[in-house]
């Protein structure tokens, strides 16, 4: 927790909160803070700045804040994802979080398991949760908009589109010749297919809407390691 | 499993393997395969190629093979990461491996917790289970080197001048001021941190033998996002 993100139901006047529960045993066992101690602090969706820790005990933290600046810039990116295995979900989306994304599709594929839809890592406030250990872990404060697409082929007939307009598009197949380009100065669409990629119905869906494959090499990542690795070569 | 990696003992004479346990396991329940069925094989630290299913039952899967390539090249890295505690390190082993890193070194840092030297997960056959799973994921066969160095300061004087020699020194440090260098082609040294960071004698240390202190933004990675975004940006 390298910034504590705070919410508006957190404050008790203008310039102060108080905090209990999970942030409050961060800051006593992990950052072993003392009265007087510097945080570094943010509002979800707002402002980075200091606190100065003026209350400490065993049930509550109470911080004095001072908002410095803005939250660092987004990253001009729309990343949709063919839905991972819950567990793997998880870490995809703290990620996902950490590195900046401000918009995720999470999408249906053929090789994506239809239980994968019913995980209750997939409610509302267990992604949060995650989303907000992300920009926790990353000094942001802006959460990513997230959306979950069950059925393929009206997201991609229908949404994609208009989402992809004026961008770069890009999908991640092991078997492109083309590689991915590196450093690109414009708005990108990256699609990541399953553990086991699209199925080629599914890639010429997305040829066909003018997205290029392109491939990293021949070592086939699991999208764990080629969600961050592709973001930080596009960027 | 996108490659079912072979070793000398699982031979049963030149050209045919017999297998069970976890490889038959994914074979019959993941791949769901039958007799006659291709799969991509490979010999640890040796070629890749095709084997084909020549029986298969709930005790046993035989493979005739026909080796036919080399591995995917390695990549001329040499990673230095500070040892990360112990669940966040089997994920980067798999990672490490999976993206084509041979050789490895665990070091401590100030603020390397003790106890994570301790942990079972270190031991050399927890941590080649997991380098095989990359090398599994990303179809490679060469098993990375991993050395321990639990001791900062003879690691940093003695050896670590002899093993970044000739090389781009790098290592990446959140309030750096030099952006991380991008798509180099040549030999790189790649020192990553602990969570915290190093402190400054170390990073002095570093820098006292040529280091180049870098940075990748605004936003603090975890070592887990690091590591795959670092290597994607080098190389």
């Amino acid at each position: 927790m390298n910034l504590i993100l705070l919410s508006p139901e957190d404050f008790i006047n203008e310039s102060r909160v108080r905090l209990a529960g999970r942030r409050l045993d961060h800051v006593r066992t992990v950052h072993r803070a003392s009265v007087g101690d510097e945080l570094c602090i943010g509002l979800i969706n707002g402002r980075i700045g200091t606190g100065t820790i003026v209350l400490l005990n065993r049930d509550a933290l109470e911080i004095e804040l001072r908002f410095e600046r803005l939250p660092p810039p987004k990253l001009p990116l729309t990343l949709v994802l063919a839905l991972p295995r819950p567990k793997v979900l998880r870490r995809v989306l703290r990620s996902v979080s950490a590195m900046g994304v401000k918009k995720l599709v999470l999408l249906n594929s053929v090789r994506v398991e239809k239980s994968y839809w019913q995980s209750p890592f997939l409610a509302p406030e267990a992604v949060q949760e995650q989303l907000v250990l992300g920009l926790e872990q990353a000094k942001d404060t802006v959460l990513p908009e997230i959306l979950l697409r069950p059925l393929f082929k009206p997201f991609v007939e229908d949404e994609l589109p208009c989402l992809c307009k004026d961008t770069l598009s890009l999908v991640a197949h092991p078997h492109a010749s083309e590689a991915c380009p590196r450093y690109v100065n414009e708005p990108v669409t990256l699609i990541i297919g399953p553990e086991g990629g699209f199925i080629p119905y599914e890639i010429e869906k997305l040829v066909a809407l003018g997205f290029l494959s392109v491939t990293t090499g021949e070592r086939i990542w699991s999208v764990e390691t080629a969600v961050p690795a592709l973001i930080a070569r596009l960027f």
